[in-house]
């Protein structure tokens, strides 16, 4: 178990201590590297040294304001913090050794194991960075225009632009706070949210083309081939999110997308539902598990044969 | 010329006047359905008479919360307010027999030309909504969440749910004053941005399909023919902002839409740049016109004439 700190307690502990490292989740999104960069740059400002892990699955897309707080290859950290990181097993390979001697965890999953001396937790909050911006808060009364920037990253990420059902009035506080603290909010929704790779048109064009409905339209199926993907040229970033398309259908209940993995008869199926629909349950059926509205599974079959064993799964359910 | 008057100078004007008629503009958007409904609403909560007069173009999508605001055919106004409108000519036919006595204008637009007795503007605000909310501020100091829900439509849809340019550190403070008030942000977002129409994602399908690239991908086309119009069933609302589409690809500095309209010979074409690229100068050579960043002009003659003329149009600008 953790001792539990609150931002304020936060604030005191990193004022009193230095030389700080700060450790990312694998699979490292907008939040764990705005936060950690933020946390890095508002340390430096109050004269510490501070640097962020280099997260080796670290995409172009956020590199390039995360990497000027990587830590050099022979720093000898005093203090090691994690952010936005719910189990010790997410943390990159690279931080196997500092995994016995965490300080402190900053985390807003209340699923967080607690496996850090100290834990920081709010799970109110939609993005860890909303954590970060009230010890920033707590510690200095005001923030610069960097750790500002790194926040907003951290924030609009984590809320699809505040669209998501996570988004709450402190989120969008925080924001404004942000934003009047020198976030350039334009520039980054254009290039965050506004902005799509050549790939990813390409293969939104393919998929959408290809959809399918069933159960009166309640059903909507979208397939993702190998082809596809080797013709549209797109990358795991170009597909992120692609798997919420049918979900986002008017009249849709459940959306499921069809993926070809590395051979033909290997499929990743992604199931978005609505309520009263359970994608875990559904997912169940086919060993696989997740969420009451977002589930996967994997069947060892084509994309014909796994659509129809899909099918006659639905035909169950859709029959009550 | 209008008298000028702040938020709070409204406030004391509401305060002593009743019996209202509040003005939406032709081809009614969120911001001003909302701000009209959310000021009626606030100004019921006061025991004030208060309508809004009824839109003939407001579309089903918002509807369900400005009607029950309507006002009666026999309504007797003492006092006319418009809501969200530049100029008079924007008003709708039904609105003609008020044009001679508008008492207030709230909006948001610089280029407002003072045609109401007395305005409150404020061009730096991203939505009329914003206005509203001082103004309900200034006279009862809280929000209801009925007036909060339609204040947060306005202020979402004029912002792209907060991702477009013109958001401010105060549109996103007001916003969360909203969300803090009861509006049911996850529950609208998820209407207003996250849901699709079966025809809007048959037509994004076919158009992205359709998507062709020209000098050294810099210009991005896409077409939209009146058969993809009938095969996808969409309407006006369906295609809403699909201009913005070619624009927002990775690399494209000029995005342009071909339309074919009601006749083969009949084209429009939407043009949306990044600097140093002008879409007005571009449109300019057809007659057309708008803004530095998007404008648009009418082309008679079929979509793959009206191609071949932009794009020697093009080949001008893009040899600098």
């Amino acid at each position: 178990m953790s001792k539990l700190l609150t931002p304020g307690e936060v604030a005191t502990w990193l004022k009193e201590k230095n030389d700080f490292l700060i450790i990312t989740h694998r699979r490292p999104d907008g939040d764990t590297l705005g936060s950690a960069s933020a946390l890095a740059q508002g340390l430096r400002e109050q004269g510490k040294d501070a640097f962020v892990l280099f997260n080796p699955e670290t995409t172009s897309r956020y590199l390039r304001f995360v990497e000027q707080y990587h830590a050099p290859d022979d720093y000898a950290p005093e203090n090691i913090i994690v952010v936005d990181t719910a189990t010790i097993e997410l943390l990159p390979k690279n931080a196997d050794k500092y995994k016995d001697s965490i300080s402190l965890c900053i985390d807003h999953h209340r699923s967080n194991t607690q496996y850090a001396d100290m834990l920081c937790l709010n799970a109110d909050n939609a993005a860890c960075g909303e954590i970060i911006f009230d010890i920033l808060m707590a510690m200095t009364g005001k923030l610069s225009s960097q750790t500002a920037e790194r926040l907003y990253v951290a924030l609009s990420t984590d809320t699809g632009c505040f669209s998501f059902g996570n988004t709450t009035a402190y989120t969008l506080y925080v924001a404004s706070q942000l934003v009047e603290a020198g976030a350039p909010n334009k520039e980054l929704n254009k290039v965050l949210f506004r902005t799509k790779t050549h790939s990813r048109i390409s293969m939104e064009g393919m998929i959408t083309s290809g959809i399918e409905y069933y159960f009166d339209d309640k059903v909507a199926m979208a397939f993702i081939t190998k082809e596809m993907m080797e013709t549209s040229g797109a990358d795991e970033d170009d597909i992120d999110d692609i798997a919420a398309l049918p979900g986002s259908i008017e009249g849709v209940y459940i959306g499921i997308t069809l993926r070809e993995m590395s051979s033909p008869h290997d499929c990743k199926l992604s199931v978005r539902t609505r309520s009263p629909y359970d994608a875990q349950e559904i997912c169940a059926e086919f060993g696989g598990g997740g969420h009451k509205l977002a589930a996967g599974c994997t069947i060892d079959k084509t994309i014909p044969e796994a659509k129809e064993l899909m099918l006659d799964v639905l035909k169950n359910i859709m029959s009550f």
